[in-house]
């Protein structure tokens, strides 16, 4: 692939534009979009919109536009979403159980693309044996012969922040590539994990700026 | 204030800095905190924490660093976090379940600051009436009425995407200030709200290609 060192910036707003075409209301009968209309409802510039898909490989018929179903496929190709993505959740509070129905309710068959929850893990009794969406909560100790086993190599953290750094070292341990973190805390990624730390109160606090 | 044109991007890290303050370990046992440990803790580099923190007013000592508490209180006091912050959610299902337990057990009274859940919004008749954490969930009708009574400024928005559009202009109309949008749809804002958009599936997306 020639789109190999495009900025996180960028990468970030690819599936912001993917999500804008897989959406369409179905008034929209065109087969191509402008970097205009595009970036209006992505929330960028048109000048943004070429400059982000041109580093992704995609461009544009001049005073024309983008063709959708050709731009969704070379985005969901560079976003990796043109395979299966096997996802496990660690923490079953109610943020979890929150993602969990998030992601199963939303990921079906019928998208092109999947997002699949496999495998869900915590320590509390209370929640073990579980099942949420169609899958059973497990026992964090097992966490690394179910990632052999079932294959997924991306993890969302849901847990406390003081577990979150221990959970994060497991991750490591059993191969996982990609960590979205959830507890309150700032991870550190061990080498080989790219991580993104995520937090509704730093949202929040953000925000109340702006009071 | 002097500090009235700083930067967004430095805004979202301050109550990154803020967090790390608060949540020191028990051994740490100094009054001031270096711009290395400080970003350190926060994944920003020494230069940075210098450079945000003297934008937020907030200057430390040659070879000693900041005084904790000092930098504390000014943090606060820029982020509007000195004073109660009141907030409502707009959307009952699993999501914002989930963020209405995140923000009443977070936020107690033993904190300093206080982001207070007031009050629940939704449609359907199946969660109509509910109580989460001391908080009955209204229907949104009643939104214009209780944003009065209730003085709440924040909202967040956890409603299916077809129907954001519309919650967040009825926020428009009750005067309310900053919204954080979790409906997957880039929302517009109108005119005097700050709007932040966040998405689950946009940041696993976004990790996919990391894969």
């Amino acid at each position: 692939m020639e789109q190999k060192n495009i900025p996180d910036v960028v990468i970030r707003r690819l599936p912001v534009y993917l999500r804008v075409l897989e959406n369409l209301p179905e008034d929209f009968h065109e087969n191509v979009i402008s970097s205009f209309e595009l970036g209006e409802r992505s929330g960028v510039t048109p000048a943004q919109v070429r400059k982000d898909l041109s580093m992704a490989g995609a461009f544009g018929k001049q005073g024309l536009g983008y063709d959708i179903h050709v731009l969704q496929d070379k985005l969901k190709k560079i976003l990796n979403l043109d395979k299966e993505i096997r996802v496990a959740i660690i923490g079953v509070g109610s943020l979890g159980h929150a993602i969990a129905r998030y992601i199963t309710q939303r990921y079906s068959a019928e998208r092109d693309y999947h997002l699949r929850l496999v495998a869900l893990f915590d320590t509390d009794p209370g929640v073990l044996g579980e099942v949420i969406g169609g899958i059973e909560v497990h026992h964090i100790d097992s966490f690394r012969e179910k990632a052999r086993e079932l294959k997924f190599r991306m993890v969302v953290i849901a847990v406390p922040a003081e577990a979150a750094q221990a959970v994060m070292n497991e991750c490591a341990v059993a191969g996982i590539e990609a960590v979205l973190n959830f507890a309150p805390v700032h991870l550190k990624a061990p080498e080989g994990i790219r991580i993104h730390n995520t937090d509704l109160s730093i949202d929040l606090m953000h925000l109340a700026y702006y009071l």
